[in-house]
């Protein structure tokens, strides 16, 4: 009978020193004397992203996106043969594939490729072989044999790919934090850690702004039902399970957490001439420039001329307003406005769906602390808030306290 | 009409630094400039392969040499884009590829494998659509998509193979000397930059120690009929041209060169029963464990047992000698001696052929210095001898002196 397939992923921070990779090792090993077929999906190696990118700012000013991948690619190249050599060492036979050896394919969007393809057989023949493998994470390889990369957080999402394309028993992120918790441990000390959150929940956490994992791989583990553990690299303990709502019992009405990501700056187009289209003709230049515009609001029409409001990271911030004066004189808006020195602080749970109260509760906590909002946007189960960033210490850990978490 | 192509290979030194990188890419652009097809192969920057190798030593005692492989090769995997980088910056359309990407197959000899075959196709596609082609050096890809390398002095060897694929009008080798000379510089100050040298006795240049150019690559050379121009990247200059005998109207019945590799050891297996096969099963232990038999002298056979010596590097010395002792027990001879602390010089030149006069001026030189000779060997354009390691210097500006060179 076939052996249950674990796949573990170990972030930068656990792989930085050789020490670190042979500490990575031995829990591999003990994974597979445990009793599982060990796929392990690892990042570059501590800052060696970094380190890369600083030598290609040095060769060139903008790096295209596509010889940027095949450097980048390189960290994952580096980490991944070193796990397999440190397994070897500690007697457990082992082998290391590139993206294209371990058939993760992907479409050719450079920097940001998604996976549209698994072919694990090679995987699968190593893994009968007695083999652990070792799959650099972060990679693929697009038509034409074009290297890629998935973006920021790829290797999670290389993991969960390969937990759902072999029918993971199981997909553990190990990580430098010891799980989900309903904040930031640094701004709130009494954050509690989460045993188990909801994808969607996990989802809206991730794109407000909590690091720990990201959006496309929760997307990913949700529409395959593959339960997430996400769990530290330095300490034992439980972690936190990222699952379908069904599979939680406890706290299913509630606020589960408060996120927040500092470097927000807003952009305001006034006075729009308000037509169809005039949104299209506001993001579409921002999305070819791949500026991610998030929050987004528009007051409502007067006189046929309207506002439109939305946020960008900090460092989006100068190129998007350069792109939106083009925009403005061409869909004949008044001006562009720019803001920058904001937060986004967010509360996430099911138990929003449907609850009017839980706004009312969040918007009295931040007012009582005198904290002003300047945006505010919801979905099903998130309400996130604009506010001056100088206060994003103070709105987390009101929000902490005012939702008993 | 397509236009000529012109290989270029840069080696790490050229490489070793942004400044370094940019630099080469001027050079590129001017031969583009200049009306060629540039492809151009790579070596890792500086001493990023050393630095590599510490990694794997750190956790691993002895590292499997298929996970070094595909260790090594993003050594290369970073220079490469980086140079295309530099090339973008210049304002000169380029790509880089990978081995697998540019087509380099080998067989799956790890650490040491052979190109086997090379489809230019992505090359040829990307020339014809106006681009520099950058490639990366010392590695290919065997089957199953294993990643392999080709061993020292492989990124010569690469360019050598797509210079002939390709049917280039040239292959400049860059590197960090002028050019082939008729002795080490360093050791006699004389010694004389050669304009011109043939396939034979580079390849008997290189294997007798000059480290200019590696063996395979000039085996390949001369299969395809490809002059090699080997030139300093730093500073302008003639270079040497290695080429077919023919194409050689200077000098052609002179010993054109003397070459010495210093870590020299000796090792005799002494009191060997004289019986067919007997070579084989000395030799043959030692190629399993990737340890060169140089220089291999065996004594007339005495009363039914003869003596068998040869050098190997200093390095492989107690590995082989703790081969040879078991070797020596299977097949009955009496003992094993070894000798460290040795070192060849030899000459090489065409018309050392049929001139017995050579081989005398070389040992008359050398007995002249007091020089000891331990062993000698001798093919058509090259006479080696090993003598103490302590008097190379000395021997080497001897035979400067005496072959007038």
């Amino acid at each position: 009978m076939p052996r249950p397939v674990l796949v573990q992923k170990f972030g930068g921070t656990s792989l930085g020193t050789p020490a670190g990779i042979t500490r990575v090792g031995r829990r591999i090993a003990a994974s597979q004397r445990a009793g599982y077929d060990v796929v392990v999906v690892v990042s570059a190696m501590g800052d060696s992203t970094d380190r890369l990118l600083t030598l290609a700012s040095r060769v060139a000013k903008e790096p295209a996106a596509r010889e940027l991948d095949l450097l980048l690619s390189t960290g994952e190249g580096v980490s991944a043969p070193l796990v397999s050599m440190a397994l070897h060492e500690l007697g457990v036979p082992a082998v290391s594939l590139l993206g294209f050896q371990a058939g993760i394919q992907t479409d050719r969007r450079h920097a940001k490729a998604r996976i549209v393809g698994l072919t694990p057989a090679r995987i699968e023949r190593e893994l009968a072989a007695g083999r652990v493998v070792v799959v650099a994470g972060f990679q693929g390889i697009g038509d034409e044999m074009e290297v890629t990369t998935l973006g920021r957080g790829g290797s999670d999402t290389t993991a969960v790919a390969i937990a759902a394309a072999l029918k993971a028993r199981a997909c553990e992120i190990f990580t430098d934090v010891r799980g989900i918790y309903t904040a930031d441990p640094r701004f709130v000390p009494s954050a509690r850690l989460l045993r188990r959150i909801a994808y969607p929940e996990m989802l809206e956490l991730a794109s407000a702004g909590a690091r720990v994992m990201h959006p496309r791989a929760v997307e990913i583990a949700e529409a395959f039902s593959m339960e997430l553990h996400v769990r530290s690299s330095f300490h034992a303990g439980p972690g936190t399970i990222i699952c379908s709502e069904e599979a939680i019992m406890e706290d299913r009405n509630r606020v589960r957490g408060v996120a927040h990501e500092e470097h927000v700056a807003r952009l305001s187009v006034v006075g729009v001439p308000d037509r169809p289209g005039i949104a299209a003709a506001i993001f579409a230049p921002l999305a070819e420039a791949d500026i991610a515009a998030d929050v987004i609001v528009q007051t409502a029409s007067h006189e046929g001329v309207t506002d439109m409001s939305f946020t960008v990271s900090s460092a989006d911030g100068p190129q998007a307003e350069r792109i939106l004066q083009g925009v403005a004189r061409d869909i004949g808006a008044r001006t562009v406005l720019s803001q920058n020195g904001l937060a986004k602080v967010s509360v996430v749970g099911s138990g929003i769906r449907g609850q009017p109260g839980v706004a009312a509760t969040m918007f009295r906590a931040l007012s009582e602390r005198r904290i002003n909002i300047e945006m505010i946007s919801t979905s099903e189960v998130r309400i996130t808030c604009i506010i001056d960033a100088d206060r994003v210490k103070d709105a987390v850990a009101a929000l902490h306290e005012a939702f008993k978490l």
